[in-house]
């Protein structure tokens, strides 16, 4: 079938069903970040293959929104299917609430509410729209739709978790109390995996099962496809008042609820699952517990999490090793470079996945912030540019994520400019001390300082929590000048990656990890600062010292001394004396 | 009547009315930052008249909370009246929503409405007491109670205020369309002033009249006292379809209030407007559309502003070379200080009040962050210490606010090192550029920076927005790492006043008013930089120039230069002479 027989097929069910309008958005049902193969309809129903978009199909017309980055593949992959192409941002363009507010009154919209948030389902509600949000129409249609995901579970060890997860429930039950509630509803998979101590494979770069769990005060219901289970885990699990319910029950289950006292975060629950149970019993929104008691992380998490970082940082400098003695020398492209890094971390035997798709943006295509080179795009990487890449790994020991800018060749001198100019954001920011109850919104200015000196910005924030072997954007702390009201706290990891970007030029990010920690407590107040994680040189090809005053030269140097000092003991002689060199002071 | 006997007639008046609780807070009818002596039936009822605290009557005892700054006196002013102290911040006093949580329940608490913000009945409310706010029992024991204030109005020349009434009002009937309203309240009188441009002398410090003020969208209702207007404001209110109305007749007025849309913002009406109205009409909180306008100072007001500076920085320069030439050579006081400052200011002919209790902290007095010197705090001004000065005037041309921290004398090289750190947070914030939408949250790590970094802080914002001729406080924008939500835009005028508090020893503060103004747009965005409009040198006596980088050495000059080349055709030859020497190059 091609689109328009899609379409086609589409709109008799809609007929069939009194449905006005079809909207498929591109999420799972637990909103995460990224999604299986299974649930791209979005891309099955127009063609469009992008990482983000949604779809409004009506009765004679079919619209796709899109952002930016997207605008020239959609537009190629949307020719001859009918469905106008909604570039997102651009002047005259509707979003879809406007375009609803005008052309939706009394119509009645469709969707499938396990993958929209619940604010998302609100709002249409508010426009006047009638909603139909239980029903999957394209599951009709799609023949040789891909099953659901079924990695298999395994436990994260206590010696990996550092705390156990009779002491995690305790909390969640107390927490129950607190909040004057009789059960609470979990369906984010990264909490659902650190309550339980468990992970999987289910979701692209996030070690995560499918699953929903609900707390009540004497035990805990996990609805998951028991095929992910062995009985050592169903074992464990049950041992610690956890049963097991197949994974779609949980709809019917909540069907049931009356007059409960029902906590749970409604920007992270479905609308369908909100819709179910907000009538009959009394809804206590809030973020959920687990999500602030993970981002704090263990004194075991933080140990094993430098451990990780070292593992990554080997990988890392041999790569560095590698490109820049063969740049120039021998073919290399922005893939075979990401595969070559990909070959070095997967020498390590605690090393599992990488955690995100791994951005290898050379020249111009470091400009592009999104950047993740495919068979289209990719390009060669010669001498005399600059190359941004950023990846990480999950490790048994944690999860990394680093970016280096390396220097490859001969650079202009506006570029070695830039690249200091970002430099000094980053370390303003890892030197930075600060009061307990400071949040990410006031921190964000030691970052964007040097740049906005200069009239330069990112537009992007300036560092996101990390889970450990979990996503590698967790919430609730952010770094971001936006960001409100989470406050950075002792135990809590953060990136530090303040960038660059000269359109169809280069682009340059510094990042590292970086552990909030305290320091002095006086009649001031209680103090906190930065340990980075990362440990990797930052490229001195690109330094122009004359821009660092003697602090940041200081800071500088003690970090490459640090990172010396960590990383050598597990180099060879010939990369030992690399390192020497890499991080020798300036 | 002493207090006691006091206390056993209001309880009568409590029992007749089946009163349990009686509440005294501070304030007036419009929450107003400082009251006249008609609202102080606190002090009246307590024997306490510091400036901050609230009464609490039972039938059998009473309670009164205060602050920090007040124990000593409050312990002093309540003894032999069986008031009970509560000593707010200490531990194991509860607050008064805890006391009331434990002692309030189905008891009856009565208040005068018109004294307490809405959000303090309401929260009551939810504590399960019952709540009487029509009453003011005070009103029948209190014999000779001082008269409302009744200054008299008079209209800001369009010279002064750079926009005409006609044009302000339109802007906030058109305001009543885009928030879907009928009619809005405004009861704050810095927001009804600038409306209106009126001003008078009804609040201390306060250039303001006691008055309500409804829009409708075809003509306003202002509520006032007629004694205070004389027939050319009459006229002049009338011609743009103000009509004038008794000062207490709006209670009885919007009793009629029937299904309208009344836009007015909870956190600046008091709790009995809101009580009349909000059952029988549909309620639109919203900050006042005013003050927003307000705080974007137009062209006129910015040319006037800088004038009424250069103004305040002849008088501050004077006092400086007075003082430094006279202390320990004839009886100087801090009152004495604070009298010949006034003295100065008033020598100009523009100049009409001071904008606030000028705070003249010597030696250990400069620690306490809110200190005013009275005659019993009063000491004398010697040599080899500290004397901070926080003072400021109205002017027909607008409002000033100026620190200096002024050296006496030889001081320690500790003294100096904190002296010249608090001047590193105030240039780092003077000299910060940052893009269009950041908040004062974000800004304030730029003054706080230098201090953190040295395990110091003050506990105090850095910056307050600042009327026209009009409060010293004004919002919405704030510079304060708490402060949320509110970005600084062009226009806006904020202190810059970092300090540095050591118990029993000294106070430092550095503060100038600062007027954020448009710097350069690229692709990067809109960015914004400041502009100083306080004009009076920096102590250089004070300064560790070992602990200033370069870029902050240039930064004081060049602010030095300004002030010499701006303030000193004012000065005569003598003055001139020591203004060059103060402004010269470190």
């Amino acid at each position: 079938m091609d689109i328009k027989e899609k379409l086609v097929c589409l709109r008799k069910l809609m007929i069939e069903n009194n449905i006005d309008y079809y909207y498929i958005p591109t999420s799972d049902f637990h909103l995460s970040e990224y999604v299986g193969d299974y649930f791209k309809e979005r891309a099955f129903m127009s063609g469009f293959n992008g990482s983000a978009g949604y779809l409004l199909i009506g009765l004679n017309d079919a619209y796709l929104w899109t952002d930016g980055r997207y605008f020239i593949q959609a537009e190629k992959d949307l020719k001859n299917t009918t469905i106008t192409l909604m570039k997102m941002g651009e002047e005259n363009v509707p979003t879809i609430f406007e375009f609803l507010k005008k052309n939706g009154k009394d119509k009645t919209i469709a969707f499938d509410g396990r993958c929209v948030p619940s604010s998302f389902g609100y709002a249409l509600d508010f426009l006047g729209l009638k909603i139909i949000s239980n029903v999957d129409l394209v599951n009709y249609i799609w023949k040789n739709r891909p099953s659901l995901p079924n990695s298999k579970a395994y436990i994260l060890d206590l010696k990996y978790a550092g705390e156990d997860i009779n002491s995690k429930i305790n909390k969640l039950i107390n927490n129950l109390d607190d909040e004057h509630a009789s059960l609470s509803i979990i369906t984010s998979l990264d909490d659902i995996m650190w309550i339980l101590n468990l992970r999987g494979d289910d979701v692209y770069c996030n070690p995560v099962l499918l699953s929903y769990l609900i707390i009540y005060k004497d035990h805990l219901d996990l609805y998951i496809d028991k095929n992910k289970l062995n009985d050592e885990i169903i074992n464990y699990l049950n041992k610690s008042n956890v049963n097991i319910k197949n994974y779609n029950d949980i709809y019917n289950d909540i069907k049931e609820f009356k007059n409960e006292a029902i906590l749970l975060d409604k920007n992270k629950v479905n609308y369908q699952i909100l819709s179910l149970i907000k009538d009959n019993n009394k809804i206590i929104s809030k973020e959920n517990k687990s999500t602030y008691l993970k981002a704090i992380k263990n004194d075991i998490e933080i140990k094993n999490t430098k451990y990780a970082h070292e593992l990554d940082a080997v990988a890392m400098i041999k790569f560095i090793y590698w490109l820049k003695n063969n740049v120039g020398k021998i073919k290399i492209t922005e893939l075979s470079a990401s595969d070559k890094l990909l070959s070095f971390r997967k020498e390590n035997e605690y090393f599992k996945d990488i955690s995100f798709e791994t951005i290898a943006g050379y020249g111009p295509h470091g400009a592009i912030i999104h950047y993740a080179p495919n068979e289209e795009t990719n390009i060669e990487i010669l001498p005399n540019n600059l190359l941004l890449v950023d990846s990480g790994g999950h490790y048994l020991y944690g999860t990394t994520d680093i970016t280096r800018t390396i220097v490859l060749g001969n650079i202009s001198n506006i570029m070695k400019r830039h690249f200091t100019l970002v430099l000094k954001s980053h370390l303003n920011l890892l030197n930075a001390k600060f009061l307990k109850g400071t949040t990410g919104a006031t921190l964000d200015f030691a970052a964007r300082q040097p740049l906005w000196q200069n009239g330069l910005d990112y537009k992007h924030g300036t560092g996101h929590g990390v889970g450990y072997l979990l996503n590698v954007h967790e919430g609730p702390q952010r770094i971001n000048y936006n960001a409100r009201n989470v406050s950075i706290d002792a135990g809590m990891i953060t990136s530090d990656e303040p960038g660059l970007y000269l359109e169809n030029e280069y682009g340059i990010r510094h990042e590292s990890l970086i552990l909030a920690i305290k320091d002095k407590k006086n009649e001031f107040g209680e103090f906190l600062k930065f340990e980075p994680l990362t440990l990797v040189p930052f490229d001195k090809d690109g330094i122009d010292k004359s821009l660092l005053n003697e602090e940041e030269i200081n800071i500088l140097n003690n970090y490459h001394k640090l990172v010396y000092d960590k990383i050598s003991p597990y180099l060879d002689n010939e990369l030992k004396a690399y390192l020497k060199e890499l991080c020798k002071e300036i």
